[in-house]
């Protein structure tokens, strides 16, 4: 057997890649490491900032309880600290930070994968898909039962077959699934989306579970067998115009907030600023009709199951869901209103004083005394 | 108004934080863009190496078609090359490559959020996981219908209580989802894993749908209208027994390959090497006469569908599920068992050649003619 000149320098020309392969396998491993120490060493700084800033503020609100400090002072200082806050916690270093970990929901249905975007526009982007996702949603919430109603009296004579109603129900199911998923990705990546939300996502997933089992009775007799599916969609229409609303103005109070620098723009917004009032006065009244209808709709079933002799267990299951999602909706509700109106209430105290200490803070920088 | 000296120590001490934290992040920006830089130098060695190793893939395979080149050496020469492919692939350097993007399945449930970890350490947790977690779902698979087939005689007195058949149904529905979700995630993780076992999922996951609007049927007469379910739970029990099978035999087999440095350690393992032998004999023909049943119950299902008066549209839609997983599932093991045949024919034959060829590649290395 004898090798020849070719098969020399095909071999040289193999071993060569070889040690490129091995130097660049190099390379990679000793830059992963460099990274891997240059970021330990910026995390490092940013703990021992966050402790100060802590220990600062608490010195600072407690000078201001004891009066030792003017309280409008205090106040100018604690809007410089918090700029201190949300300088670590929205820009680049904030994708430095270690990530919460997966909840129970993400690890079940995703194992324990990291979801988080380490870039900061990459976070952003996650947060603009899932606000568009939403707005798809909202129309199609529209949509759907909008169609299924009107379909009963043009094609199917008064009377829902069952693989329609199914299949909306279907959908529910991916859509709340979806939705739950997405949320807890964006709490992930820094939102702080109410976990109530999230909750309430989880009670509407059981429900499109439990209500994908429940037979569907048609003809003869539908129209009071089937009063429970109608109420529901024409409560699920009313639900669409209220996610459009919602969306719209959320949007526009986080644009408001993101040009003010105030807000994190990874926050699903639902916090305390008084910006686009206008909608506000639309959308509430909304939002509590919506609610009451949906807590209506909840002890029509509860009822039914009591008077009724044969009751089938989906609509006790369902009938407590509806009202256990109205009821933590209507809280969840009053409370951001109220933390709004406390907010309005403040900013309109802030501005009437404004004229008077304009330049205040900027004297105060300088160290002297008016 | 006057500022106190106690207010301009708090200024001070305030303004001194806000320069740390603009210096942090000042650090941070810096530290991403000049990691961004650096990742990129070392991304364009990679392609440039890659387009390289293609390129003297290629030569070497036309000199060995012609026979300028010794079919022998010519293997050796391209077992090197694979080497270096492998440690591009499955180094640290691959933690570094663009990941695929999110398939559809995944942007529909999740979004665009990479599911990609960078850390090689963590890539393989991931793939531990799902090991454990196919395990602990093996488990449960052999259980859950075997508990409701003996709680069916012991305390139901031979009929299944509709609400048991649909807890299991709407476990499986969870199951399959978590599995698609996990299955996707590994792929983008750099798993081989073959696309037909996704998509065996996806169908799994509609029937699973299905037959949760699926009426269940009660007393009286319910043996016979509930035949087609407690087929179904037979056939899922030897399920759970098939796959705690396969788990234990794709586990000992990859850790074979890794300890042979010739796997990715992210392969969900289909592969063709001839190790752990004693189990294939035990586990292919579980698998065909898994398969096989799986086809009788789907064609007993369309069977129903045909003979009897009133059929519901469910049985059509889960008996040809039932087909398709079947069939497909038959095409994929077939493949994969004759690419695990001719894999061991190539090793017999090597092997064979293994005595005389000894030491010939060291040989050719150091450029001498025998």
């Amino acid at each position: 057997m004898a090798s020849t000149n070719k098969d020399v320098q095909y071999l040289e020309e193999v071993s060569h890649l070889l040690d490129r392969a091995k130097e660049l396998q190099d390379s990679a491993s000793s830059f992963l490491s460099k990274m891997k120490h240059e970021e330990q060493s910026i995390l490092q700084r940013v703990s021992a900032l966050q402790s100060d800033l802590k220990k600062l503020q608490a010195c600072v609100a407690s000078a201001s309880a004891s009066e030792t400090l003017d309280k409008r002072e205090a106040e100018k200082l604690e809007e410089e600290l918090s700029r201190a806050k949300c300088m670590i916690a929205d820009g680049d270093v904030s994708s430095l930070l270690p990530s919460k970990s997966n909840g129970k929901f993400l690890r079940m249905f995703l194992g324990p994968i990291s979801v988080r975007a380490t870039r900061k526009d990459v976070q952003l982007k996650v947060k603009e898909e899932y606000n568009n996702y939403r707005d798809r949603t909202a129309v199609m919430f529209l949509l759907f039962p909008f169609a299924l109603l009107i379909l009963r009296y043009a094609i199917w004579k008064g009377c829902f077959p069952a693989w329609a109603v199914q299949l909306y129900q279907a959908w529910l199911l991916f859509l709340y699934t979806s939705l739950a998923l997405r949320e807890n990705i964006l709490r992930i990546n820094g939102s702080d989306i109410r976990p109530w939300w999230i909750y309430h996502h989880y009670c509407a997933m059981m429900m499109a579970l439990v209500s994908l089992t429940w037979e569907i009775k048609g003809q003869p007799d539908c129209y009071q067998k089937q009063r429970g599916i109608e109420l529901f969609l024409t409560w699920a229409m009313m639900q669409g115009v209220a996610m459009l609303l919602q969306n719209r103005y959320q949007r526009q109070r986080l644009y408001t907030r993101i040009a003010l620098g105030k807000a994190n723009r990874m926050d699903v917004v639902w916090g305390e600023t008084a910006s686009v009032e206008g909608q506000l006065w639309l959308l509430y009244p909304v939002l509590f009709i919506l609610q009451g209808f949906e807590a209506y709709i909840g002890i029509l079933l509860l009822m039914t199951a009591v008077t009724s002799s044969v009751s089938e267990w989906q609509v006790v299951v369902c009938g407590g869901l509806l009202v256990i999602m109205a009821s933590g909706n209507f809280a969840n509700t009053v409370q951001t209103l109220s933390a709004k109106l406390r907010f309005k209430a403040k900013m309109k105290r802030s501005k009437s004083k404004q004229d008077l200490d304009q330049g205040s803070l900027a004297n105060l920088r300088l160290g002297k005394s008016l």
